[in-house]
């Protein structure tokens, strides 16, 4: 076969860059048995083969119902599928729809929350735009900003998630430099998030639309809010949404999920938005797909409907919360924390993050990376999350740990062999 | 409610069209007695209900299979399901799969092949480079190369498809121009397009190969071959793919959808093209959805491996051949072919493409169309097919029947007052 002439690529794909978990499933290939605390996958147990039997089951016995499902559907998404989902978010945030400044008119369901989050992305962003994010955060879309050219800019976060006040004086900044217009969204995953496994604190949440709002001089800012984890909460009172800080509709999108708190496989998100932005997304969203998947939306209807997504949360909740108490259960077993070396304690999700002592170096490059693949277990290196601080310095001594696919069972043998791997690198 | 400040749009966003289609819709909903020749879906009785629900009976039964479907899947899609594909795109062409320089590591597996329209396009243009197609040629994707600021230039086509001498003299003159390196791919529906239902001949597909090859002097230039109605053709010998002429798999991208041969409500697509355009692909789903649902794959592979697929594609294909008849009956019993008013004889697909006289104009706001929705037909205005030409003309005396999701019994009174409403506008 001949050398093929090069391609020419348009400068997006330039800006694309192959995703680093690609290498880490190479390390996983190369040694199957590997406890893989690195994959961010659901548990495989506990996932709805039965209500999915079930819902099929109904679906296909009905002719005019199965007719509907193997049909072409609509951009925005089912109907009644968008109506149960508002009355959920209604439930969750515990207000009036009325409160919310919303309707079934102003939710897209998605291929994933993922398309969701690019779709609007992609409406709002040119090459130079800029989007405010916290240090660390979920480093897929990230990456997808970046690919669109965007400037992402990080804020350092703690235990109450994002700093806002950080924010506050970036958004200062910017405005006195005159580069306020070209700020489109901040970008945050306010329940659980990946990569920390900690939630903004209510007190932030207010703060952070009020901000917003009063850096909309010319144009709207808006919050994204990547509320992907936020069913899975263990312990402690409910956080209200972002969102619902925003009673008019107007700065907030929040974007939701079924694929942690029911299956992935149906790959369906759901989103709120103000309506017109949610106008410029379906324009988009026809060109992309013409909506997604009408059996997967007649799934999530029927689980959303018929009880049984509300009593699957229930079950993944309590598997997904032993696993959390194992996982915390093995570190402090294994590992002492210091002001060094520490981790997150979540109340929800399925990550914990380690910090280690600055010395370790935590990359897919580096020594305790390949002494981890050798022990047998396999994380995601702290430096995919992080975007580089002012002087282009990124962290590489932390570590994501993710619980949501090892089973129960690997957890005190994988911790022991990474706390094994720490001890010998702290040496 | 306050009047929101204006949200600050990206680029692609101004640039992307409501789509035409939801102009047509209002129509629609206005008159819901009306005969719908105007929607591109598929006829709904013939839709594979009991086969689906065989499927998902033996997926969920199982729980290992069941719980594969749920859990999330690779952005380039399952294993076993692009091995069916390949032996399927092999048994189309007769041709081994060496002979077309392909593997199951050439297929990608997307959200519909609208996606993969959408994602390949994506990673080639820039604002300003050049796509040829023919005219008329299928709107949603040239609408979606109008989004991403790409040029389409339009060549004619006739009886035997595009016009491929025609797409050889615009490669020169883009050549004399120096515009030759903006040339990034020919789009082509060889199969039975949208909206004329005419295919490109044996002798155009080699032919264009040739030209793109021989045009490829510093960058290759690709054939994106969109084969969506393929596997619908009702009478004759089935043609090559233009893929089957590009042994090494360098110049041609085909894409196959199981939307209109199986189900629309799967939205699974699939597409052959060069490993160095997959590997960029591939990054952009990665950023788009990381993967299509798992649960359509698992269906589409089912199907495509338990014979149901092949045995419901000739359910089908008698179904659609009827009404392809009823269709050309209706028309000729109720106008007379003239060298000013004639209509495609399709041999497949779901589409039959007018032409009327120059002086009439069927476009939405003509008054044929007004006088149509009275009478209770629908139908596509060509204008929305059509490329303006050099001195930025646009024809608007043509018109798109689509007899896909019209029942049977609706043919013959739809084309009466389709037909009537002519008539009356040509008097």
């Amino acid at each position: 076969m001949s050398t093929p002439l090069p391609l020419r690529l348009s400068a997006k794909a330039s800006r694309t860059a192959d995703s680093p978990i690609n290498a880490l499933i190479a390390a996983k290939l190369a040694n199957p048995d590997l406890v893989n605390f690195a994959a961010g996958l659901v548990d495989e147990a506990t996932l709805p083969v039965d209500e999915v039997a079930a819902i099929t089951k109904r679906l296909f016995g009905e002719s005019r119902r199965g007719q509907r499902a193997l049909q072409y559907g609509t951009a925005i998404g089912l109907r009644e599928l968008r109506e149960a989902l508002i009355a959920h978010l209604e439930r969750l945030d515990g207000r009036h729809v009325g409160d919310l400044g919303l309707s079934a008119d102003d939710v897209l369901v998605s291929t994933g929350s993922q398309q969701a989050l690019y779709l609007i992305a992609d409406v709002l962003l040119d090459p130079g735009d800029i989007v405010i994010t916290a240090n660390p955060s979920y480093f897929v879309f990230t990456g997808a900003l970046q690919s669109m050219g965007a400037r992402v800019l990080a804020v350092p976060m703690d235990d109450e998630g994002m700093d806002v006040d950080a924010v506050e004086r970036l958004l200062e900044q910017l405005q006195a430099k005159g580069e306020l217009a070209r700020v489109k969204f901040v970008y945050c995953t306010s329940f659980f998030d990946n990569p920390t496994g900690l939630s903004l604190s209510t007190p932030r949440r207010r703060q952070l639309v009020e901000i917003v709002r009063r850096f909309s001089t010319s144009h709207r800012i808006l919050i994204l809010e990547d509320a992907a984890y936020r069913e899975l909460g263990y312990d402690g009172a409910p956080l209200p949404s972002i969102k619902s800080f925003d009673a008019e509709n107007q700065f907030t999108i929040i974007t939701q999920t079924f694929s942690k708190p029911f299956a992935p496989g149906i790959k369906l998100g759901y989103t709120a938005m103000p309506p017109d932005l949610l106008d410029q997304v379906l324009r988009q969203k026809g060109s992309h797909d013409f909506g997604s998947s009408n059996v997967c939306q007649e799934i999530a209807l029927e689980t959303m409907t018929d009880g049984s997504y509300v009593r699957h949360l229930e079950v993944l909740k309590n598997e997904y919360r032993r696993k959390r108490d194992a996982t915390l259960a093995a570190l402090r077993a294994n590992l002492t924390e210091t002001a060094e070396l520490h981790w997150t304690h979540p109340s929800g999700g399925i990550y914990v993050w380690l910090t280690l002592p600055k010395h370790v170096n935590t990359s897919r490059e580096g020594r305790l990376f390949e002494r981890c693949v050798k022990y047998g277990v396999l994380y995601v290196p702290g430096a995919y999350s992080f975007h580089p601080d002012a002087q282009g310095r990124t962290p590489n001594h932390h570590m994501r740990l993710c619980f949501g696919q090892v089973t129960f069972e690997e957890i005190a043998p994988g911790i022991e062999r990474l706390a094994g791997a720490i001890k010998e690198e702290m040496a």
